[in-house]
């Protein structure tokens, strides 16, 4: 059975844009988060087109976009390109880094816009605002024709709230009066609320625009996200909350996977037995569309990775192209760590991998799996 | 056929602290737009007991009960009263009067506010702000267990906005922008959106929090308002709008009617017949309940007015009774003036009159209607 390497993960496009990493590398990647949300950044900014009006995020993985868009304008190879900041942070930085800019008051209409988040959960929705800058954020994303969430495998979360704060702005009159109809508003979910101080110590945190912020914790799912959200804004005192509902129209995650086992059996030079380990691959995904693929085994039987590169793209390559959304995808993938889902029939026994954390693809009764 | 006059507007409910207004005064009462607010303030205030926590709206027509509760505590009637202000101006203004003061952090159940209103619909459903402090009175009033609303007939509307701006509170960042966004949210009610200024200069109006208030001026009813105030917080920008929704408990409208016309044949010392002009009627409203009468009825054939007035509680009573809320109240009024009531058989021909302008009782073909 040959398995084609999908036409559309060809080496054109694994080429990303980062000395580091050279795909026909046979040791393994160390690849730190910050270069992983670096190929994210990268990625999202080959959507960027001269003349375009651009929002420009905040935080660790928008900063890299911001540094790439600015290469590109002084490379020529961007023109017109005119950004909007959703920051002051932001704005220092673009300053600094000559991208001319204006405000949302003088361009309505943002063409393109990419940003970071904190959480993407399997519909696309986000949480943002851990950095504090959410309203100007939402403001001007709510605002584009295309919003690009670009981040690493670590903000894929089940649910809001799963990895931590889901922040509410609101005014400082009786900031305490309104933590607490918060929390009591989610107390179904045990909800804790705490004022954001800066840096944890005793001084209130403060926002660009003179606003305090609540972090909402979570212990369970809170449920229908509009209803959450409509909720929170009917309560006097809120400005704006950080769950981005329905606004990304892409999500880019730079998933680094762990992968042990060995394929069986195969009959061809990529299906010749395969043992591996302490692999990585780094996968950016269009929603439902796999835009990039990077892999670094480690083959112990033979130097060169090629095959069981081959095989795992294309078995991405199999998942991706029946998915339409990264629910499905998770979806998809829970499925096949139950072995339900049928691609099992490339290898000896049951596949077993989860995104986001370890891969492990059980083949044999004597290969174990790692998830 | 006799018209008992209704217990609960005896004597004893009429009396209204304003030595100006004695309801035995044979002469036309001439009441200013003030004083007409004093009553409404007055009337709430017998709402107030000792040891509440009460929320101080802000306002001419609320100043009038903050007045009044300072006196009522100087007096020894009233005792152990906290009290919330709405704004930084009632927080002088209370300071000023000696009301101890505190706010949502330490209280934040409050168990009566008090506040005036720009617009009262039929809905018992408000538009606050045109003086700026809607946010505060908004958090204060919806953490209320009762909210009494106190205002002037002038401020009862057929809809959200049909007397003026519909104001609201957004953060100066692309104010503009924002500002387009809601008229463009109202585009179908003929909407224009203007940033407030102070006393309509130059300068920017900035709130007790710091921002800006964006007024909307609708040309026609904006129609269902709770999905209306829902489109409105979504908008990131937004801090808050002056709809009040569901949060008025009680209404006190202090109306002023005219009235002239003749009664005939109602064969009692009432109901003589009786011509009357240039007379007023002050008529406190709660909810459904008609809660204080006063007239200063001008009778042309006899100098006392006591039948008139009589038959007029009466009429009211009898309208009142069978209301249950103010949308009732109008749409009874509303009948009536299309004399297809059936109220009109305490006159000889249909009786024609209205809510906050002029009353007319047509009852002969001689007598003519001023509606």
């Amino acid at each position: 059975m040959a398995i084609p390497c999908p036409p559309f993960i060809g080496s054109e496009k694994l080429s990303i844009e980062s000395g580091a990493m050279s795909p026909s590398s046979p040791s393994p990647l160390i690849l730190t988060q910050d270069e992983l949300k670096k190929i994210a950044a990268y990625k999202a900014v080959e959507f960027v087109q001269s003349g375009m009006v651009l929002g420009l995020g905040t935080g660790s993985t928008a900063k890299h976009a911001v540094d790439r868009i600015a290469d590109l304008l002084h490379q020529g190879k961007l023109k017109n390109i005119i950004g909007i900041p959703t920051s002051t942070k932001t704005h220092q930085q673009a300053v600094s880094l000559g991208i001319p800019l204006s405000d949302l008051d003088s361009h309505p209409v943002v063409d393109l816009a990419i940003d970071g988040a904190d959480e993407v959960d399997s519909n696309l929705n986000l949480v943002k605002g851990r950095g504090g800058s959410l309203l100007r954020e939402k403001m001007i994303e709510s605002a584009c024709k295309k919003f690009i969430v670009i981040v690493d495998e670590s903000k894929l979360v089940a649910h809001v709230g799963a990895s931590g704060a889901m922040p509410v702005e609101v005014v400082p009159f009786c900031w305490k009066f309104t933590q607490d109809r918060l929390q009591n508003l989610f107390d179904y979910a045990g909800c804790v609320a705490k004022l954001r101080t800066d840096n944890g110590g005793e001084k209130i945190f403060v926002t660009d625009n003179g606003n305090y912020i609540v972090d909402l914790f979570f212990k369970k799912d809170i449920g229908d996200l509009k209803v959450a959200s409509d909720a929170i804004l009917r309560l006097a005192g809120v400005v704006e909350h950080g769950m981005f509902l329905d606004m990304a129209t892409t999500v880019i995650v730079a998933v680094l996977i762990e992968v042990e086992g060995s394929l069986l059996n195969f009959g061809s030079e990529f299906y010749q037995e395969r043992r591996f380990r302490g692999s990585r691959i780094i996968l950016a995904v269009e929603q439902s569309k796999l835009i990039a693929l990077h892999s670094g085994l480690q083959d112990e039987v033979c130097p060169s990775v090629a095959g069981v590169e081959c095989l795992l793209r294309a078995l991405f390559f199999l998942l991706m192209v029946e998915v339409n959304s990264l629910k499905e995808l998770f979806y998809c993938l829970s499925l096949e760590a139950e072995g339900r889902h049928g691609y099992n029939r490339l290898f000896q026994g049951p596949v077993k991998f989860s995104i986001g954390s370890t891969v492990a693809l059980k083949v044999s009764e004597n290969v174990y799996g790692l998830v």
